[in-house]
């Protein structure tokens, strides 16, 4: 387009164009509000000023230490403000922050460090039985330093240095830079893979900015809010949480461990505002014992991903002051991509109703771009029926920047130029989408695609369950059949054919589920059920 | 860096990598909120998706006619909803809006339309007589379609159809397309030079997405506020809120002048919480008429650029619920870049302190990334001491994309990779900015620097002053001297003599005006005083 005048003479320059990186919000953040609280951890409470100034050091300390553009370290650490500086120092250094979930094995742990080749590990000595095992198994070791955590009895130290040593080596005036390019890797997260190896999922300092503030405006966060992290860290960077508090100087309390009268206890005495969690987490608020309750009456704000929050969990919340958004996303979309955008028309509906439009998922952040229901193979979009299944494919500079040495998981992940997400979903006639399964979820029954949420949500209604999960289970007849695992409320009591009835008058009868399965429900570290240990147990039933 | 792991098989594709505009934020409004109202202009009210619709059918008929990327439509517009869909039609079909300041001459705008190469002309009918004459001036004449108003008479039309029949020539189910590359252009906004030629100054949609995304996090603007646009949209792209407002779904209050009556009554009618504009806008709604006040009570926020607020006007729009924020900007930073980011702590203080607060210049955007107060040759920062002046540069993504055609100033405005605002500013201790003045408009008295806006809020804290501005006036003895202009307050009186002596109460003696003139100030259409008529006034003075 030589003729476009606008292309002529205005080229980008240092002036005009600058890499988009979450690290200008926390240099802003100390500039600022250099006063405010920024991580509160039990003793330790620091204010933004000092977060930035240990940032500083830390960055400075794995630079002096040989970190450069591209190196990663990973960092086995709870909710505590060590591992939030890390999401600044790091990157500071040019570094690639891999944050290790923190219940995972020892072999998998291994297998992500060799394939991340970490350089440096931070880790928290709580964790220490479980690294000690992992870096006997790593091809080559990295640099340790060992977290010690100022609040509890610490564990063994694996390394030669604790952390506080090691960045008091740093320099607090550090010049840190931007990084050289806004496409440059910030951060690595592997999916915990049910089968196969764990992926390794890339961020870009763009993916990470962008999904920072779409999380800031489409859930309307003022300046300055207290958040609770009874989220990890560790997954998917706080879905981004970690980058855009910063950005509003907001006051982080942390928590290693996810307890409900802690919870309590930190809401009133931090003045928590926002929390985000799986939905064990609003659940556990929800049905807490009855003298654990807010005194201080401030609205509280809490999302919710994973799976939809049921209608009891939503009403319980809402009369305690809490106001729940459902979001949806993946490793893969930084977190949060999707959110149930709620209209205020909808608070005149019944209770019931506003539950079942708060468990869709809803609509794109305003920073997520793109978003279609289709056939995976055809990319047809499903028409808006609700009805109709497709997957779930995105678009838009939330999505990763791909999987770490995986060629064809990338060449799968990202055909005909949408990223697969793998979750099937119905679009209803409002554009909202509703999950129906993930694509190897699904029950295929005499010919008929069965979503095992819907058998789920079900299930949910009944006022005794607790937790449920549906699977299928292989079937001579009907090829396959749904397999249901309940786990009921304490002193709660139905009967198997009780219950089966009971899903029978919510949905069609083919649906229902033939066996139930009473008792607690394995899950991940990040509270999602793990359906592959379900599935393994149903094919192995008589 | 070929040995980085993360740059290995990780590239942009269409999935991850899509170009930042603000028009997908208008795409997802009429996704999500189509039925939330998006413009009001008097008897005119359009739902976000008839907003889009209208926008499509807009971009569409321009590539009917010929529009393609990089073609310049300019509007004469006034605040109506022809001048908002106008911010989204035109970039859809790959055009550069440029909004025409409605109160210039005819030989500049003509000037402005030739430099420009202005394809197709919008024009509302009332800015007939001007724009006949401009017209009949450029070189190479437009396509001209008449914006006809539905709420008042209308003037002569200048083209062959009306803005209803354009659009309706369009297709509401256009396919457009993002720009090919998130730098194209997407507007052009003349800065009013004083001397020499107006300088085109170029936006891209990187800058306009990013710098809309910056102003709803720094005023912490939350869904659905109700805006009414005090503010000219040609003043960049109404700082960028034409953009920002369709990201968070707001509803537009559309008003052709600007008018305390009618203010009052919109606000009222319409519930409107936000609004912008120049410190006339603000005294306006301060001083009105008591028979004027909002009687449903909510807080409304009020953004004030342009010159700092007066306490006095402060204080009453505190009484009366206003919140204001002061911003500072430039054309050339898409508007607003600095923001006098409030601490709470400051609420404490005595009113008269928190107004010297207030009107001071501030910090960085989240989005601004960079700002220093220094040297403008040798980029030598000023100490933190609230004394040293130096020039305000920038560097960051809401820095212009240049000026059109205009090398030279290019190079200068460019220099040395920071933006040259040509404000002068003093930096205090924690870190704010606050302008002294133009680098153009300081006095120079007895080779001393004097800050022509520290004299001018000395009189402002005279009670009977309603308006001031302070020129140099040569001087044989002391080169310039301070010369003032005053607009007393209505019914109230002061002499030149007592207003010098106020002065020299509050300021250095030596700074104080030798000479007071008493009447109403020259503006420009954004409310700024024409400095430059009254240094004329002062040269041309006995």
């Amino acid at each position: 387009m030589n003729s476009n005048q606008y292309n002529q003479g205005l080229d980008k320059n240092q002036a005009n164009y600058v890499p988009l990186s979450p690290l200008t919000f926390i240099k802003r953040a100390a500039y600022v509000y250099p006063e405010k609280t920024a991580v509160v951890y039990g003793v330790n409470r620091y204010t933004w000023k000092e977060v930035y100034d240990r940032a500083c050091c830390l960055a400075s300390a794995l630079q002096i230490h040989g970190i450069r553009e591209g190196d990663t370290v990973s960092i086995m650490g709870y909710n505590t403000h060590e591992t939030y500086e890390a999401h600044f120092g790091i990157p500071m250094a040019g570094g690639v922050i891999h944050a290790i979930n923190t219940r995972l094995d020892a072999q998998n742990i291994a297998f992500m460090m060799d394939h991340a080749q970490t350089k440096v590990l931070l880790t928290d000595t709580l964790a220490a039985p479980i690294m000690k095992k992992a870096l006997s198994l790593v091809k080559e070791k990295p640099l340790v330093i060992d977290i010690i955590d100022a609040n509890e009895e610490t564990g063994e130290s694996l390394g030669n240095m604790n952390y506080e040593d090691f960045i008091s080596q740093g320099d607090p005036n550090f010049k840190w830079q931007l990084p050289s390019d806004e496409w440059n890797a910030i951060a690595l997260n592997y999916t915990s893979g049910t089968t196969g190896n764990p992926k390794g999922v890339v961020y870009h300092h763009r993916g990470a900015y962008l999904n920072a503030l779409g999380n800031l405006i489409a859930w309307e966060m003022p300046k300055h809010p207290v958040y609770l992290w009874t989220l990890p860290m560790f997954h998917c960077n706080g879905w981004c949480f970690t980058w855009a508090l910063a950005a509003v100087g907001a006051k982080s309390v942390c928590l290693k461990q996810v307890k409900v009268a802690t919870i309590y206890d930190l809401i009133e005495k931090e003045g928590v505002t926002h929390y985000c969690g799986a939905p064990i987490v609003h659940s556990l608020i929800a049905n807490a014992p009855k003298e654990l309750q807010v005194k201080k009456k401030h609205l509280i704000k809490g999302m919710v991903a994973g799976a939809p929050p049921s209608a009891a969990v939503l009403d319980t919340m809402a009369k305690k002051g809490f106001e729940i958004t459902h979001v949806y996303g993946l490793t893969e979309t930084y977190g949060p991509a999707t959110i149930c955008d709620w209209n205020d028309s909808w608070n005149k509906l019944p209770t019931a109703e506003q539950a079942e439009i708060k468990a869709l998922q809803g609509v794109t952040l305003q920073v997520s771009e793109d978003l279609i229901v289709a056939h995976p193979e055809t990319l047809e979009p499903v028409p808006f029926d609700g009805e109709t299944m497709g997957e779930v494919l995105f678009r838009g500079n939330n999505t990763m920047k791909g999987y770490l040495k995986n060629r064809s998981e990338n060449e799968k992940a990202f055909k005909g130029g949408w990223f697969h997400s793998g979750d099937l979903a119905v679009i209803h006639s409002n554009g909202y989408i509703q999950l129906k399964d993930r694509s190897k979820d699904i029950i295929i029954s005499g010919g008929e695609n069965i979503s095992s949420i819907e058998i789920e949500s079900a299930i949910f209604k009944h006022p005794a369950v607790m937790d449920a999960a549906v699977v299928a289970k292989p079937d001579k007849k009907w090829g396959e059949i749904p397999c249901a695992f309940v786990t009921l409320k304490e002193g709660m009591e139905v009967s198997q054919q009780e219950l089966v009835d009971f899903v029978r008058s919510k949905i069609a009868h083919f649906k229902a589920p033939k066996t139930i399965v009473f008792g607690r429900l394995p899950k991940t570290s990040t509270g999602k059920t793990q359906k592959f240990v379900l599935r393994e147990r149903a094919r192995n039933m008589e």
